[in-house]
């Protein structure tokens, strides 16, 4: 019989942090034995999320006064920049997965670029592996770290990598128009959070061509097709808390498309295609780690857009993580991971 | 090894129908043989409820072309008139649980006081149990029908029977302030349901003493008390899909009231008291199956306020109606309802 | 001193009609004389619409009750064919402001393609005056029937018209991504308009090129141009009940772009360009008659995005009919609606 | 002609300042000179509060920089000890509305006792009139000081007053049940308003008998009593910006209340009495300055709830201090106040 892998996560008091306790809550073959927050070091997870207190859980503690020698995997939902700095200091053999932005980018000077800061853990940056499950499978199954991806950045490209590779669209014609819900943000207090401000309401923001998860589009759509590329990207804030749609419009053979879609996803247990023309729903993923994907010809001829969408803390953040933690502590990759969406 | 058991659902279009389906999908020894929908027969579930739609379903059918030989237990998720009827037809061995307030009451005549309709099944009735798990568990294990309760009558009498039990509080001042989400009120076309009526803002409905869960309480309480009871309940909607939050008024000693929660739910694994003085949310059930009380003393000597929350769609409706249909069963209680709420 | 103005509005028991009693109790030279509302016909409009309970109104009846001879100006906020087949009844010489899609469409073959049905008043098409006031102000101070625009529409065509007509981004490449709120769908029961299927997500309606209000803008766009165009345009519903918010992609120079906006509205009452980059948010023009236009850069050179926003109920319809009204009865075009959106 | 009054606005940051200013723009005889915000200094209201980018407004200035000389009127939207601190700065003849708490309360040590701290402009005190316009009219006129109430305080005003009054209801067993928007928290960052915590959800707060408006309804209640009144007071968090509704059940007969509201409400212009057993919403109110009041008999006899429901920022707060400024200034009570409702 399995024993049950021993597992950390540090940066608890956070929403990816709590969604990692609330997967691994029903996931038969993990125990969480520390939970790190610095912060709120001392206080009961049930303090600061209520919802968890039904789980036996281990009180907040700061990073330094856990003891990693028996810990098997430890998931790291810190804020970027704090996480290279603890990641630098975890014990070298530790299987770590980090949620942030530290190790999504391989060449630092693009971290440089987009985060506006030095990286201070380039060595790390070396071993470490992209977590976007289904394109990286092999190298997660043996990687010690892991960068998950950005939220938005995964649902970009579950609607493009499959179109990229096997040249089915123009290059340089790519728009991702997306939509997403508000716990993207974190929990930080910033005046543009508040209920206030959001609610009965929507609007863009990072317009442009600003917003940081475009460093991933470009390294991942570039390595792809051996060529720079650039996509148009535009983020939309949703007066919901979870949820990302992204309407990705395509020049290209929509029919074409949608059998390239057909061939990429049918074995991937969480990519569900729908029947071509149909339209998905933030709402029937929710709280889940499925991933809709739509596919529609325009009447303009040979032009497409496909619909994706995913949650953005479970598929696109903790629930990826998770599904990435299976594979490195070699369990089954959707272990914990099949509960159906929250729907109404 | 345990051998799943053969589970229908009839009425698998309503919210409380896919509702089952999404639970009884992480639920390990139920498999889900027949989908009842008469309106909807012919469609798969995936159409009609999108976020199911990873899950291997059968189509849906009218119940007259379900086979029930095999089945060892069906849930029965129609409205009320239409359950008694459908469930007259049904195999008189068939182990059922039904949704409706078609049998909560024991004497006919009060159905016919509040649903305005003669009850055309009254020797069934006879034969019904009231669904509350915690207080009737032993009577539901040996059951045959069951009646789930109502999902406001729920909350207020996880709030009310230990105190009325234990002649706790003032039986002729109790007031029962109940907020309530969008969803108890299914998924039927009235105006008053509608995005544009009930977002931003809220109302109370069913003023006065009108609202059918009276029916309940009347019966529940005053059977505990061995005199009649009559509390006053007024609902308040919330522009939210899930979540009920009750204030129940009381007059009695704050601390003995808390007392005496302490004793009856301590072993109950889905009733959560909060430490003395702290309040629930909604948020911190929803979608689970867990119910959160809360007590705190009012600057008024000798007047305390129970707060009790739970999710409408879960504990109060189909999650108590699989915790029940476990017991029927011979599984374990809690089995497949373990998973966390779902915040934010 | 000017006398008041006498006013009917048939269809006063959808949201259009509702929004122009709001709007029209606020004109301090508009009386509104009748109210029409033919199944609802026999009830005060405050048991209709209960916010509308301070003002003193006719009681809502038929059409066929009204007695329209001493009426300016009648506002018709029917559903199309609806509309069609009453206005033809109306007198010929009374001033209408038509708010469905009935009027908006020169060629009534494109109606017929739109809206799949024969245009019964085609002889009525030959004297209707489009109603985007901005653009069509000469023509509808002297218009007996002005039809109002779709609600997408005029926020599409705000962002576009200056740019076709100057010849300022290649006509070939134009994508609309628009977010609008739930009160477009109006007053209907379906049940993809409830609360519990439409708040805490979003998702892409009318895909691939399908949704009516193209015709409209094929009309428009290529009557600016001089030839034909066609767009690309996704609308997507959000949980909110008011406002649209419309990403518009378009090849040129963005400075140019935002030059021509500066000459094009500077004058406009309503319009409001925002400072270069800037981003506007449906919640700062809600309930207003305010259109709100950002312009911004993207990092690919010769691309821009336009970001429009407005009320659909107040900018989108009724406010654009009140404005339109204005104009025909010979009074100052703002008066009436000038009262700040409601934030938070 | 009437000249018109020169305001000016401390504390224009903030929601209630915000919608001061949103009101007086569509006041006939009031200009804004002056706007107070000591952090946002320097900064344009538009910058601020984009949804008021249409009006003219002067810049956000300290308060040290706003010259009192010309001014008539200044409105204090501060939070409270800030506002006595500043008010008591200011010349002694200015006439001043305080929408803060501090003047609220006769008895200064019942401020140190609810708000924490003493007080520490007594003497202005002596001056303060106590805002709830209907029922201090005649003092307000020629106040030079007046307290704006607490919004919930107003709420519940305004559904016992006249009870109390007539001696109508049993003043020992009280309870006021009020749910209530988010933007009364005002625009301050604490975790506990972020849209992810609130949206989707509610929660009773300030529970037990803690809320700071019980200093007003202790105050009032017992001075028309003629002998101390404490009621039980519950205020929920509604997943709304706008909004307070109360069910406040009282013990007495509901005929005689409902006859003695007719008396008390039927000339006064923003307070609607709906037909005897009606249910008021808080979106019928939003926006505006209407307060509505609905009242329903129990099944229980001699009991009754009153429902009361009003806008916390208009009716209750800003919106209540521009009816008492039209007081002060010797302008028709209403002017500027009487916009419709914004719904849906």
């Amino acid at each position: 019989m399995t024993q049950s892998k021993k597992i950390a996560i540090l940066g608890a008091s956070g929403y990816t942090g709590a969604e990692l306790v609330r997967l691994i809550s029903s996931h038969p073959f993990m125990d969480i034995v520390a939970l790190g927050a610095d912060r709120k070091a001392g206080m009961e997870m049930s303090e600061v999320f209520p919802h968890l207190r039904h789980i036996d859980l281990p009180k907040l503690i700061k990073t330094e006064e856990i003891n990693f020698d028996n810990i098997d995997l430890c998931f790291c939902a810190l804020p970027h920049v704090t996480s290279q700095n603890i990641i630098s200091k975890l014990p070298k053999k530790l299987k770590i997965i980090d949620l942030s932005a530290d190790f999504r980018l391989q060449d630092t000077n693009e971290y440089l670029k987009w985060y506006g800061c030095e990286h201070q853990a380039s060595k790390l940056q070396l071993e470490a592996v992209y977590g976007l499950t289904e394109f990286y499978r092999d190298s997660i199954k043996s990687a010690r770290l892991v960068a998950g991806t950005g939220c938005n950045a995964a649902a970009g490209q579950y609607a493009l990598r499959p179109l990229i590779k096997a040249n089915l669209v123009n290059l340089d014609d790519i728009i991702i128009d997306l939509k997403t819900g508000v716990s993207g943000a974190g929990r930080s207090l910033k005046e543009g959070l508040l209920h206030s401000e959001l609610s009965e309401g929507s609007h863009p923001y990072a317009i442009g061509g600003t917003h940081r998860h475009l460093a991933e589009f470009d390294q991942e759509f570039s390595n792809l097709a051996g060529r720079p590329v650039k996509i148009q990207f535009t983020p939309t804030l949703l007066p919901v808390n979870r949820g990302i749609i992204a309407n990705v419009y395509v020049k290209g053979d929509p029919e074409a498309i949608y059998a390239e879609f057909k061939k990429a996803y049918s074995k991937e247990h969480f990519m569900k295609l729908l029947p071509y023309g149909e339209t998905p729903s933030t709402r029937h993923v929710r709280g889940s780690n499925y991933c809709h994907i739509g596919v529609t010809a325009d009447r303009i001829s040979d032009r497409a857009m496909v619909i994706v969408t995913l949650d953005n803390l479970t598929k696109g953040s903790s629930g990826q993580a998770l599904q990435n933690a299976n594979l490195m502590l070699d369990l089954p990759e959707e272990m914990g991971l099949e509960m159906a969406p929250l729907f109404p």
